[in-house]
């Protein structure tokens, strides 16, 4: 059963110094806070690096004149071996579509699923970024 | 006026054949395309450098059961001078909620939003990564 | 003056119990100095986005066979306007050197000074690393 | 054999225009040199995934003072299975050392070694870069 525990941690008072100036300006209420941050980041990357089931978001820049391109979009996510959690696009201008694509997966899959939308011609730019289900972090 | 032109480069013969085995396993159609996203890349990078008016996802992933956090979400992001362009909500489990916020702004901006809203307590992980408007990048 | 206090933090028993094996299979003594880490690596980071005076290790792949090249190196270097510290240089085999130059100054310096190697003709890759001079940082 | 060749890539006129200028600010001497060392790095990049070996830099910033510390990275070094190839140390002050340490193995391996080092007790902070043998990258 999961439940909130403390625990203590010793540092140089100069560098606690430092930390609580930096933490202070990105708007974190409490050194705990920002602590636990640095703590589930590293839980997330090694999840990431075990192929677990991740959550992630992949956003394409793309010229919406390339010919098939939003069909070859659309054909790629079906094929995609997890789930596609949803999709918003927005209309840049009017040439430019910004596609944000929304799966649940392992990374490994998810990896490849971004590789293949990012080199269809037409995609101009493009980034996948891998977060966490929240279930096994708390 | 922006148009089509050919450039040619040199390399080593071992270097292309690998750089070429490399692209068709990710499914890129072309070389001549995986070497424009190599170059687009560095394009979006300056930009973001350069503090350019970029578009920007942050991808949060957090506990709706924490008070008031909902409530802080949507003030920091009514506070945002730049612009924000959508939000896509996905229900994970009975706890936890992913929000993807898509923004538009300089991205020294979009930065310190990402900051403010990762550092609230509640928000468990999260990532912002910023890529083009494409107005400047074909 | 700088001493070692003591800070307590609060975090979700499994998320810590996920610290404690991924800390163990790096090979950390104690939580507090895996802790301690993440802190540091916050501050470095933060010297750095800051301008501070760092310290960079730059470190170069390249064929000693092209003409001109380890003049051109070497000039640079004595161009910068930081502090050279250290320069090693290992024959990988019979055409490539490697070569790890150890400078001290601020950041932007040591970053042109990296950019200005790396573009150099028959430099075939290299990377640059930024640390801290110690000082600042216990 | 290995011998030099020549590839055409088409891109947009603009896109073109901005990369050169980016790559002259960094003081390319040509296009074609610049774009070989995007396609090179790319290559060491999946040199370093595909667990082959590479040469490893890691640099390490440590307080001296701390008792047992030398002995201990001496001894992580020798335990080591692929093949240190040179260390460099600088007094950086009274208290502060800066050892950069130069390794040849897999990836997997060298990435194994950094793991130890970095995680011993009295090590303020440190980085690890991965480049290539020369080998297999012209």
């Amino acid at each position: 059963m999961s439940r909130l525990v403390r625990t203590g941690i010793s540092l140089d008072s100069e560098l606690l110094a430092r930390f609580d100036r930096a933490i202070a300006r990105k708007g974190y209420g409490s050194r705990s806070e920002a602590i636990r941050d640095l703590v589930r980041d590293q839980s997330v990357a090694s999840d990431v690096a075990a192929g677990r089931v991740i959550v992630g978001t992949l956003t394409l820049v793309y010229d919406h004149h390339q010919p098939t391109l939003a069909q070859r979009l659309i054909e790629a996510q079906h094929h995609y071996h997890g789930k596609v959690l949803a999709v918003t696009h927005i209309h840049l201008d009017h040439r430019n579509c910004l596609e944000v694509i929304i799966v649940k997966g392992r990374s490994a899959e998810v990896q490849k699923l971004a590789d293949q939308l990012l080199s269809l011609r037409g995609v101009k730019h493009g980034k996948l970024v891998m977060t966490t289900t929240g279930r096994r972090l708390r």
